[in-house]
């Protein structure tokens, strides 16, 4: 990190629509072992770790950050290998922001995915996103990546650096108030999550 | 544009590499007419318009922006026509954001372009961007998209919803201080601007 003033050299990129950002300055992997609590079917996930062990990649997020605070960007790319726990499909631990007027773009570069979004008010939508969609999240919605296919689901992200992450919004109520799971029919359907008890006031 | 609460829906994008975007809110063409000045060969300009036309287009900029203030962003594309005007070739205005901190990524979705980049203290880069290729431009940092190629070479670009532009910075200078020319070879390289009286004092 470098004050802004001199400003630092420009960030040079090279992303692979498979995920992998050369020029990368940071990044991390979410393996079975983080995702304890997140899928609503406990029996599932004991089953998944059982099967692959706890040190199974679920998702790796790379990224290029070069300055702090307002008016800085980070940049980087999410990668969300396919998997099921029951009838939920792979997700990542979804977050609001911090500072959670902050928005943030997704583009899809490869696979199928979903992009699960709610408001502390109840609203709720499912934004399908194939290579070339794309969502802008505006502030104030708590979001999610769903991998709905067979392949490893890819996005390339961009928000303020200064934005931050609250993941304990989610684990404290009980999951997302929406689930992504398998309709049966080759597809997928959103269904109400049982567990979800409401997120927590004033957290926008 | 709405205020941060209640927050708007999100943006449903479709983006093609070849610069549509659908879902886009707002945009702007820029052609021959309005680049007055902005190429060093005030004869090739000329000839240019004599030929093509004032309207001929140069480059079109489609966005989507939802909110206004800090934490929100703009998301869009920039498609800028191949062209050359002596041995300099097409270029954007480029700009110094009016929130002169303010960062921006641009990710190459289809053409062989550059990115040209200059701080005020003097510093000049450089960056070949081609399809995947991506730039993190930090603030402070004034830039321009040059299209080195034959085809549209096209961006997909996001900043801050508050950042602005100063446009007339580099008029006011005779133009960047460094012009991306044909290198006689088939290819690029950069030639120092004989008309460029340095940046504006305080634009940082």
């Amino acid at each position: 990190m470098t004050s802004p003033w001199p400003p630092p050299e420009p960030g040079v990129l090279t992303i692979d629509t498979a995920g992998g950002m050369d020029g990368r300055t940071s990044g991390y992997d979410k393996r079975l072992s983080d995702m304890r609590g997140v899928y609503r079917d406990a029996t599932a996930y004991a089953a998944a770790v059982a099967e692959r062990g706890e040190d199974h990649l679920v998702y790796r997020v790379e990224d290029h950050r070069n300055v702090n605070g307002a008016g800085a960007l980070i940049i980087g790319t999410s990668t969300l290998q396919p998997g099921r726990y029951g009838d939920e499909f792979a997700v990542t631990r979804g977050h609001l922001h911090a500072k959670s007027d902050r928005a943030e773009l997704y583009h899809c570069l490869s696979g199928r995915g979903v992009m699960l979004l709610e408001t502390l008010d109840g609203r709720s939508r499912a934004v399908p996103l194939t290579p070339g969609a794309a969502v802008h999240v505006p502030g104030h919605w708590v979001h999610r990546s769903v991998n709905i296919g067979s392949e490893p689901f890819v996005t390339l992200f961009c928000y303020p650096a200064d934005a931050g992450q609250d993941y304990a919004l989610i684990a404290e109520a009980g999951g997302m108030a929406q689930l992504i799971v398998d309709d049966g029919a080759g597809g997928w359907t959103t269904r109400s999550n049982p567990d979800h008890t409401g997120y927590r006031k004033g957290a926008a």
